[in-house]
């Protein structure tokens, strides 16, 4: 509190002029996001603070940066984003992130609150004053996501949540399952009333909704969404008082068609919002983050101011820390983005509290995260693990089986019923006809369970991969020819502490080690990225055609989406919500 | 907080159609402030709030009301209003605001806070689950205005502030003295902080300042300012992230000016607010509330969506309450005002929370408060007081003064220095050349002290006034030709725990009983109107020429404005913001 004190009687010292500045920005034009004009000017910045513009008293400050006449924005604001699923360090997605001009992330991170709870949560997010951009937390709402019918690391309970809602850094409930509403769980609406009790808001989740049921969402006190793919359900979305979020991700491409329709249907942009979501790491440095979206929208025609603020002060607002972010004014963090002009969305230069973070284009200098062991040591398999616990034992020569059915490019399934082969008492795959073995094995050093079931879609000739990434419960998840290559790779994931593994007849054929959470890698950007390309040829030689082997293997056995999960207790029907029988009859 | 449970699945449970509604609102054409269209429909409403609009389903409900195609847009908010300066309780008040539409007002109690401290503050504000509008807190912030110079009977200390803002109702820190920041004074500074810490704003009170000063004050984290005059007030303040209140109350009539130069310059809409600040009751019964503000704006042109938006949502989100109020989507508690049409802000039905609380410029039931005895009990005179203790001794024949004078219209005053005659050991007044006793006594049985001075401009020919409003000690004030009938006026006021009296030659000639904290009635606002103007006639035929004699007498002895104070301690000089010698030399 002394400090607070302090900080603020100094900034206001030097707002004053009294005392000698940290910084004085000068000669840039200056974007005012309240009355959309830009104006000429300097900065004045102390504590990483703006303190004054444009004042009429001679600035003594330690350094002077030359704005050289650019144009200063607001840094960008991501205001949805799952850090996670880049499977890079903060420090690491930084490097091609921020040079992009986002200074600010809304951050969602339950995967690792599954994996270690608040523990592992506030391990990742709380790390953050070395970093070259802001984290502000949603806190996860559904650790677990199928409660009852997964192993979990961590549990984030009423109590839990209720404890993270009052962390400085939170801003709102995370993302929040509609089923959980329109069901009227007492659990889920107690994380929303933890979230209204201290005026922070709740973020929605409201893919494919109906009119009816995003009256129940919005009475529910859910006030954003990031699932409209049409300009139609954006519309409906803002009608009933719930932000719209356009998303820019790699595969949920939604910004043209609803950048367009808002310029079409002339709407103010006011409850609009820029996020990825998940975006991939190559995307990212090839066109850009938010910066991304922001430029779409001017390039489909919208004032770039408008288009500047959606990035900006609107996300701000939405989360309530306006008076801290998303405008170039005094008392604002002087998160700064240098632009030549105004149509296009390239930054020169990037300032995270006044400080020089990126300059053309790269950081200005590499920052690595130091992560405390706890976060390192997160897999624990059974001691009595071995090749036969994966092995789903049957009578007679032939076993009818439900099989789960791979879309290439989704998250959802489909399931089939099938034939199998039994020999010696057990229920074999069918290479030739890509039906695989695929087995989810509890990693937490909880109970040993393992679930195992039948896979088409990989189209592994032999051996087998593994992974710890596997939504959202994240044990290990590993498909296969065999068991014995099922069992390896699952042991060598023990090894390395979690990580993406193929191998073959024995053989480690490729691993890319992810020992934050067994999700995340502790190298940098461009490191991942080479070793990611390396393993998927690997795979591909193995047989596979997917495109993002190990992003499919991490999706499909999620408990949550349709029409079928597999979890450490077995196979989950998602619509009935239950463990239900591997073999039909 | 299993109330609170009981109340989001009841909602839930409405917005599903699973149980029946409290009332559903029919053919009314709805206002969307996000999209900013006008569209048809209807609302289901459950425990005051809105939980559907347009359902799919077929509406049960307890009760239906026909809106006959007329116009529905959300309750109208006054962003800034002192309610204690009405002389009336919130009740009494609500007669005439809420007919005109207003179903929320930001509050700064500091008048009663003066009076009584938290326990006053509480007593009025928390007691609102009966009134026809809703009250906001916003939390004084100089209790007491000159610390040090003045004794009040309540005290917010950093402490008190800090408890204050935890009340559910506390939206913010309220106008700050602009002096506090600038010289930064160490416990102005905690109170903002005590705000920031819970994510709450701190409005602020720019009068006059410039650019310079605005950076501080913006720096500070201040972020409204009520006190714009002219377009380019305005425009410095939006600049430098300090929203823009757009007052028009009884004496600054600034909504014409303000408006006109915002659409002259195509000044977006968005960080712009209406308040009131100070409106006498007959200004508003005559013209309108914040309807006014919004009509002016209408009438000069600018689009009744954005007028009304100024109205409504942008006070909500300013205060960060949107998900609560300032539109009409599921969620927002059903504050609804019906208008014939877009452009005549006349409302013909006034929701609050789902019930009719006014039709056709008229609540539909009385209301009257119940307040506590300890808030009509607030004045205890010394036992010692006697008209002795009202003169100031000197030697000689003559003694030259210090003259307070009176502007008519306005709070400052100016300095003169004057001879006055000397007659048995104390100075006489001269009643001749307008130069009468002035005298605070304190009030709150703390001291029996007694500050007297001279002061021209109230032209009594004889008799006194007495008032225990008194800006902002509110101790007893009161202004004499003679000591015998100020003591007199005093004494009435203790029999009847504050009020506005007018004795003459040792009568009571008139008065009004003001026994809540001695500043508010008890009476219905038509009562108080006419008991004022009957005041104001007795006041006249005692040769007084003000327009409002007891509102000059009220701030007459304020502290804080140029250039002379007075309070029971004494003769105050504002620059120097010490007490000083009323004989000169």
């Amino acid at each position: 509190m002394d400090k607070q004190l302090q900080s603020l009687a100094d900034e206001i010292q030097a707002a004053s002029g009294n005392i000698v500045a940290d910084m004085h920005l000068t000669d840039v034009r200056i974007l005012d996001v309240y009355t959309e004009t830009v104006y000429p000017g300097s900065m004045v910045i102390k504590n990483g603070k703006i303190v004054a513009i444009n004042p009429s008293w001679s600035v003594q400050a330690k350094q002077v940066f030359d704005g050289q006449g650019m144009l200063a924005v607001p840094g960008f604001m991501d205001a949805h984003v799952h850090i996670e699923t880049t499977l890079l360090t903060p420090e690491a997605l930084a490097s091609v992130t921020v040079p992009w001009g986002t200074t600010t992330m809304f951050v969602d991170a339950m995967e690792i609150a599954n994996v270690l709870g608040i523990k592992g949560l506030k391990a990742l997010l709380n790390n953050t004053a070395n970093l070259p951009f802001r984290i502000f937390m949603e806190v996860p709402s559904r650790v677990p996501t199928a409660p009852g019918l997964e192993t979990t690391g961590g549990i984030l309970g009423v109590e839990e949540v209720d404890q993270l809602m009052d962390d400085e850094m939170a801003v709102s409930l995370g993302e929040l399952d509609p089923s959980k509403v329109l069901e009227i769980k007492e659990e889920y609406l107690r994380k929303i009333l933890s979230a209204k009790r201290r005026n922070k808001i709740c973020n929605g989740h409201a893919i494919g909704l109906d009119w009816d049921q995003l009256n129940i969402y919005a009475t529910a006190g859910l006030s954003d969404d990031h699932e409209s793919v049409s300009y139609e359900e954006l519309a409906e979305r803002l009608r009933l008082g719930i932000r719209a979020l356009i998303r820019e991700g790699s595969t949920e491409r939604n910004a043209n068609r609803l950048i367009s329709g808002v310029l079409k249907h002339h709407l103010p942009t006011e409850d609009l919002l820029f996020c990825t979501d998940d975006k991939h790491v190559n995307d990212i440095a090839a066109e850009g983050h938010i910066s991304y979206n922001i430029q779409r929208a001017i390039d489909l025609g919208m004032d770039p101011i408008k288009a500047i603020k959606i990035g900006t002060i609107n996300a701000a607002r939405h989360f309530r820390i306006d008076h801290l972010l998303g405008a170039l004014s005094p008392g604002k963090f002087a998160d700064i983005v240098l632009l030549k002009d105004l149509t296009h969305i390239r930054p020169e230069y990037v300032f995270k509290g006044g400080l020089l973070v990126a300059a053309n284009g790269k950081l200005n200098r590499e920052i690595t995260g130091d992560y405390p062991d706890f976060l390192k040591s997160t897999v624990t398999l059974s001691p009595e693990l071995c090749p036969s616990v994966l092995s789903v034992p049957a009578e007679g020569n032939k076993a009818k089986v439900r099989v789960i059915n791979l879309y290439p490019d989704q998250i959802i399934n489909f399931a089939t019923e099938e034939w199998l082969d039994v020999v010696d008492g057990v229920i074999t795959v069918n290479v030739g006809d890509d039906v695989l073995k695929l087995s989810v094995i509890e990693r937490y050093g909880k109970n040993g369970q393992v679930g195992s079931a039948f896979v088409r879609g990989f189209k592994l000739k032999s051996g087998a991969l593994a992974s710890s990434v596997s939504h959202d419960h994240h044990n290990i998840v590993t498909v296969g020819t065999n068991d014995q290559d099922m069992y390896i790779a699952a042991g060598e994931l023990d090894k390395c502490q979690g990580g993406f593994v193929a191998v073959d007849n024995g053989v480690v054929k490729g691993i890319l080690p992810l020992p934050i959470g067994g999700l995340m890698s502790c190298d940098p950007a461009n490191k991942v990225m080479q070793e990611i390309d390396a393993l998927n040829r690997v795979v591909r030689d193995m047989g596979s055609e997917l495109p993002s082997p190990f992003m499919s293997l991490s999706f499909v056995s999620l408990p949550t989406v349709p029409e079928l999960g597999l979890t450490d207790k077995g196979l989950i029907s998602v619509k009935d919500h239950r463990i239900i029988s591997l073999v039909v009859g």
